[in-house]
């Protein structure tokens, strides 16, 4: 038997930087404020019942607000919303006040102009490593036209689709 | 307060169609054969320890192998990887008989070309309406050069680098 040693950060994140995947803002309403940051880890977990997931790390300065939140968003970002992403992956500025956002009649805060959203209850707050795996009830959506935004190697990227 | 119903089929499905995913090819071994299927939704969760994550649905021709294996590998496809992609996602075919793939010595299955690969220990299925999140310790890693392959609505694509 080989012993199993955990893998080194390093290896690690060098699998992961290459492995491209959609932009997301996750968004939440603290009670007294929206959050938001932006994840590159949403995914669909069960179509019936509606189930998605995505992870966010410990020391996020959002996984206080949303170690208590009742609903989040996944926004899902358009390929002209770079900036969006930018900003809601900068600390120590007013993070909603650099985008338009509006509020749905449950209070779920929700940005603008992306390419679709998705939002729920969430279901389960998972310890994993240094993070937590967040499992959300999806019960209100909407899907928009644009072309999504794409993250891999530090850089954004938009989609190109194969002629075969 | 508004009623929380789950989110329809339909529309659930609607946005997670339009949202991009590098396509990764998920092996095991059952202990007599090697086992594989694709999947899209393959996502870091925490860096330190390395642990990643997958979903599975319960009706999967693979999920009996995977409920009991210790050990997974996420291989994940290269652009020019389009027909392996395809061969995981067919039924009742011999899977491994149509593509090149080797066994590590730790008896791990994982394909050749790939883009990158991922192997490690299986640390929770969790239950997730009618799938399972899968979350995987992982402790072996290979990155090549290659360009990773992505999927969106119903179609393969490539990516283009926005030159800002």
């Amino acid at each position: 038997m080989p012993t199993t040693q955990t893998l080194a950060r390093e290896d690690f994140t060098s699998v992961f930087r290459q492995h491209p995947a959609g932009v997301a803002v996750i968004t939440l309403h603290d009670g007294e404020r929206p959050v938001g940051f932006t994840a590159t880890s949403v995914i669909s977990v069960s179509a019936e019942p509606a189930i998605f997931a995505f992870s966010i790390n410990n020391t996020s300065s959002s996984w206080p607000a949303l170690e208590r939140a009742e609903r989040v968003t996944a926004n899902l970002l358009a390929d002209d919303q770079r900036a969006v992403s930018t900003t809601f992956a900068t600390s120590g500025i007013d993070r909603f006040a650099e985008v338009e956002w509006t509020q749905l009649p449950n209070g779920d805060p929700v940005l603008a102009g992306t390419a679709s959203r998705i939002s729920g209850r969430v279901l389960q707050r998972i310890p994993a490593g240094s993070s937590h795996l967040i499992l959300v009830e999806a019960d209100t959506a909407e899907v928009g036209g644009k072309e999504p935004l794409i993250y891999r190697n530090r850089a954004y990227h938009q989609l190109l689709e194969y002629q075969i």
